[in-house]
This record gives C-alpha cells, structure tokens and sequence, in this order.
C-alpha cells in the first residue's frame, strides 16, 4: 500500500487536470497575444478561466491575475505595495514566500512586525489593532498554516484593518486554503489574496492572485505587458485550464471533501490514544485544519521516523517540504511561535490530507507508526 | 489546410513533449524539496535535467537555473545585477523583456544605452566598444531578433566585452536562437543566457538560464530558497520534464532543422518574386536566421492582411506577438530600428517558420497571399 500523506507539500494531479493540460497543449497551443483567430480563441478561453476562478472566491474576472504559482503571487504583492519608510504587519509563521521576502525589504529600510500567535496558532487581535500605524501599508496573513492547519478568522481581521485604516491593504495568503474552505473576498474585506495550483491537485508552474478593483502593485516581471501589465510573459494557458479544472473539482465539492477529511482526521487522532508520549499540535478544534495532523512524537528525531515509514511506502513531512532541511537542521519556525519546546519540536511529523484518502491508509498508517516507534523507542535512536 | 507560420510567438508542442508533462504529472508530482523518497526520486530528475540542459550550451549543471519562461529569465538577470549609478548596455530593438526592463531601471538611477543596428539588425561594434565604461555591468544583447531574424556574432560580441572590461557582464538573450543555432557559452563568453521553453515546442511557463558558475544575482522571488535560492516556488518538474523532451529533439536535430527551414524560406522568397511592391526585411544572408521571414507590403495594412489570410486559416503576425498589438497602434519598434519608413512598417509580416512546416504549406500562403494582395491592391483597403 502506497500512502501520500504530504498533501500540503504538494498534491496529486487529478487525471482530468493532467487530461485538461494535454488537451490545453493540444487545443490552445497559440499565443493569447497573437492577433489571428487561434490567438483570440486562446485569449476568450484565458477570459472565461479568469470568470469561472472570480466565481469562487466573490469577485470580477477583472481582479484575477495569472502568476506562476504561490511564492511568486505572495512576492508580487509584498514587493509590489511597499515603498520605502512603508510598514508591513504578518505573523510570525507565515510561509518563507511572506517571511524571507518581508526580511528582504527590512534591509532596504522597510520596517516589519510580526505578529506572536497562541499555542492554537491564532494571531494576537489586540496586537494587530495596536501595531497598525500610519505608515501601514500592509497586513499579510495566511488563511490556513501550512505545518500546523490553524485557520485565522479573516473576516474579523479584515474588518478590524478597514476600521483602523484607510491605508493599509489585508492580503491573504490562501494557499492552504483555498478549494478547502470557503473564501468570500468581499465579505472578508481583502484586497489581495494569493493561491496556487499545485496544492488543490493542479498543476504545478501556475497559480493567481486576487487585486481588488482599484489597488495598483508595481510589477517584478516587466515586458509584453501581459496580465494587465501586472505580470509579463506569455500567459501559461494549458497549466491554467488545468488549474480551473482543480478549482472546479475541489471548490464544488467544497463541504463534501471537508467532511472526508474531518472523519479520516478524527478516527487518526482516535486511533492515536494509545500512543504513548506524543502531543497533537493540531487537535480537532475549529480553529485548526481538518486537512492537516501535526503530532510530536517525543523522545524521537522526525527524520528518523520519516525513513522508517517511507520504506513501508507512506509519505510525509518534518514541517513543510519548503523548508524541510532548513527544518531538521534548524527546528521549525512555526512550532517555534506556538511555544513548543524543542523536544516537541525535533519529534514532530505533518500527516497531511486530502479527501482522495481513506480509512484504510489510516489504519495502515497507524499499524506502522506503532511498529516504527516501538523499535525506535527500545534502540533510542 | 491549416497554415501555422507563427512559430516565433509559440510552438505547437511535439506529441512527446505533451507526453512527458503527462508522464511527469502522474510519475514525478512530489515535491522535490520533500524528503522522502518521492521527493528525492523528482530531485534527482530535477538534477540529470539541469545536467542535459548545460550539455546542450557546454556548462556544467550547477550554472543552470529554471524559470518560468524567458521574460523571468530576463528580467531575473537585469533586475538581478544592477545597482542605482551602475550602467547597462543594450541594443534598441530587444524584446520587450529587456527593453521595458530597462526603462524600469532609468527611472530608479540606472544608465542605459541603447545601441543602434544596421539594415540588417546588425549591432555597432564600435559604438558598443564606445559606451563600456568603468561603471558598466551588463550588456545585454539578443542572439536572434523575434520579428526580423538577425543574428548577433556572440563570439565577437562576447570577446570583445572581455577585453575591454573585468566587470561588465555578458547576457544573450537565447529565446529565439536556443535549438535552432548552436550556442556555446564558454566559446562566446557568454555569463548569462536565457531560454524559453514554448518557442522550442515545448511547454509554456517554464524556461531557464544559464548563469557561470562564481555569479550571483539578487533574487525577484524569495522564499523557499529552491534554485540555490536564485528563484523560490517549487520547482515545475513535469514542465521541466517537457522542455528537456524539446530540447533534446530540437538540438539533436539543429542542422537537419536549420537546412529544413532553409530551404522553405528559400522557396518562399523564389515565390515572392512575382509579387510587387514588397520589401524582404530579413532576406537570404548568414546574419539573418532563416526560421523568420519579415516582409513588407507596401500600401498594404499588416492587419488588414494578416485578417485576410486567417481567413484562409494561415496564421501570421504583424511584428512579434507580444507587442502586437503595440506593433498595430504604434509600429514595430525593431523596424524602426533597421531604418525603415512608416509605409513599410505598417504593412510588414512575420512569417515565422519551423522545421515541422512544409512545401506545400509554403504554396498554399503564396497562393493565397497574392490573392488577398490582388483584392487589397484593387479596392485599396
């Protein structure tokens, strides 16, 4: 049996995404750009794509803009909205595309807070309120942790940054959210929101952002004026007609693959309890993902545990696969900002889901996760 | 017949290039940063990928890098080495990714010049010997033009800038020449080069560029640090899987490909010459790559022209794609370059050819070509 539980690293293409991106190959090989009719028939196509995604999360096809994927959405924004003397508030366990880019512009005299968050990985509401300034250009925080599942309460935050500010823009980093909980951009007051294909078993190479009507970001790929002039380069419509098939997939069957999820998640934690010394990092509460199981197995070295299962052919993460190795050398930054002790740290393991996943992997998953430690906890590796 | 002379806007992928992005969709969909064994299994492919894209140019794998395609790749390399008070040269009619990029950077400090080129897109070497000085970085010079064809010397141009200068660097733009004309970095001294994945039948989004080994840049995506942290977002590989399936045939196959082309443009050029009042802006002649035809229609609109044939289902472009419409409003800035007047700018078609094209294909144009020429010229559109 094979067991891919490393959903929130990447996911598994559906076969009708990799269908749609042969057939996108195939069928709309032309240039959007090119004037001729394959050209304008590329470019229609590129329109409805951008209407069927504004569909899903409650805007115009007007504010959808094509990018490469997540890391490049997230940049275009953050490096897009800031000038010099500008001030940006994020958390302090947002993914690296927010977190390394923010400590980018921090040397170019751009000044940054990060917000704490509690054991729950919920942001400090008070200490957002107190930290927007006059100089607050931007508040970025990610729907859904990518290591530990915590869900922040967008509307609440969104609504808090509108009566404080006139100013400063919320952007959302959705990437472990969207197609997996519902994300209504108006209701939410964002103003920029950022997703990626290849985390909702779509391609990889593609993703989009979200620019409410009337905002403007300073391009980082300039040249044929593509994406409005938002985003140069020909515009990668095969991987975006696979995407739109992943969005149509997961977005429709939204609250079904949800309820998967939250079972396959609850008989886990269920079949748990009589594993000894362990700590969920991400317990059942509405608070946090169904989609993610973050456990530290104490006394032992993730990586350790890792190899053991993935030679019974079950596949998962030390923290996210971005920073994996930057992981196991040097501790995880998210289980850091929920307090974690650094035993709770090294110990800890991301399980991570998709509905596609059964009961069956579980039970297999389980069946070797107690064989795994018995050894490892009698040989104390 | 379906004519498609417009391989210089994009390729029609080759069914094996569509076949590996599947492939690598359902075998490689780990993530290569993941530290189990699927992910290593993509890294590993990841690696022997670089390993036969560095044979294809004579470096080594660690010298290459993927993007998203050829404007990343350039503006990546421009953005990425200067500094306000450095100084560029470049020449007046690159693409609009360098070109745009560089007007970008003289709003911010940085100096520009834009070299001249002669009738047949050919670069000043004096006037580019002229203008490096102490404070220049970068010269940045397109191998072959998108919308006439010329080729560069690169050797010439490389050797050059060497000799006179320890520190302004070298970048070919290679969107249109790579698989079609040999390139050799190290004989050309060549420090950078970018390469676009859809202009050699490959995919779309995805690219790379070669940067020698003991050069940095400063990134425009920061995050999960992949590509040594030259370019963060996890890594395309069913993309990359693709393009290295078109490179593979393309540059097998370039002086096989190189006399194809060759001949068709040859023939196509013979049959033009019962045409009146046209000009061959990229005749027959070893500076000028035989992949691309220009031609102008004297009296003719290109876009009236270009229309009529479309009709025919023959697919062609007033300049280059990216900037067509541009191209339409304004006229082509690259034709402007070689000198020509505005009667022969308006009325100017690319043809641009691939090796897949045919004789026959070639017949059916001029016969519908004059056709529409004998309409236009009697109604006078």
């Amino acid at each position: 049996m094979n067991v891919y539980f490393d959903n929130s690293a990447t996911t598994i293409p559906l076969d009708e995404v990799i269908n749609e991106v042969a057939e996108g190959m195939k069928e709309y090989y032309a240039n959007p750009s090119s004037l001729h009719k394959l050209g304008i028939k590329c470019e229609k196509k590129l329109l409805h794509s951008r209407e069927l995604l504004a569909g899903t999360i409650n805007c115009t096809r007007e504010e959808i803009f094509f990018t490469s994927g997540g890391s490049e959405s997230n940049n275009l924004i953050i490096r897009g909205i800031t000038k010099v003397g500008n001030h940006i508030i994020t958390s302090r366990f947002e993914h690296p595309s927010v977190l390394n880019t923010c400590k980018e512009l921090e040397k170019v005299g751009i000044k940054i807070t990060y917000l704490d968050v509690d054991e729950f990985g919920q942001i400090d509401m008070e200490q957002l309120e107190e930290s927007i300034s006059k100089n607050t250009v931007l508040v970025s925080i990610m729907h859904v942790n990518n290591e530990m599942g915590a869900i922040q309460d967008i509307e609440k935050i969104g609504k808090m940054i509108k009566e404080k500010s006139h100013r400063a823009k919320f952007h959302v980093d959705a990437v472990q959210s969207y197609g997996k909980i519902k994300i209504d951009v108006k209701k939410s007051n964002i103003d920029m929101l950022s997703v990626s294909g290849h985390k909702i078993h779509g391609p990889k190479g593609i993703g989009f952002l979200y620019l409410r009507k009337g905002l403007s970001l300073t391009p980082i790929i300039t040249g044929g004026g593509q994406e409005k002039g938002l985003r140069s380069g020909t515009e990668n419509l095969p991987a975006i007609m696979g995407m739109i098939k992943a969005a149509e997939v997961t977005c429709n069957n939204l609250q079904q693959n949800l309820d998967i999820v939250k079972r396959l998640k609850e008989y886990f934690i269920k079949k748990l309890s009589d594993i000894k010394d362990i700590r969920i990092n991400s317990p059942l509460d509405e608070r946090i993902s169904p989609y993610i199981l973050n456990i530290s197995f104490l006394g032992i070295r993730a990586e350790v545990l890792l190899h053991l299962l993935e030679e019974k052919d079950i596949y998962v993460s030390p923290g996210s696969a971005c920073s994996s190795k930057q992981v196991v050398s040097k501790g995880s930054h998210v289980l850091n900002a929920l307090g974690l002790c650094e035993k709770e740290i090294s110990g800890a393991i991301r399980f991570s889901l998709s509905p596609y996943n059964t009961i069956q992997e579980v039970d297999y998953v389980i069946e070797n996760l107690k064989q795994s430690l018995l050894f490892l906890r009698r040989v104390k590796i």
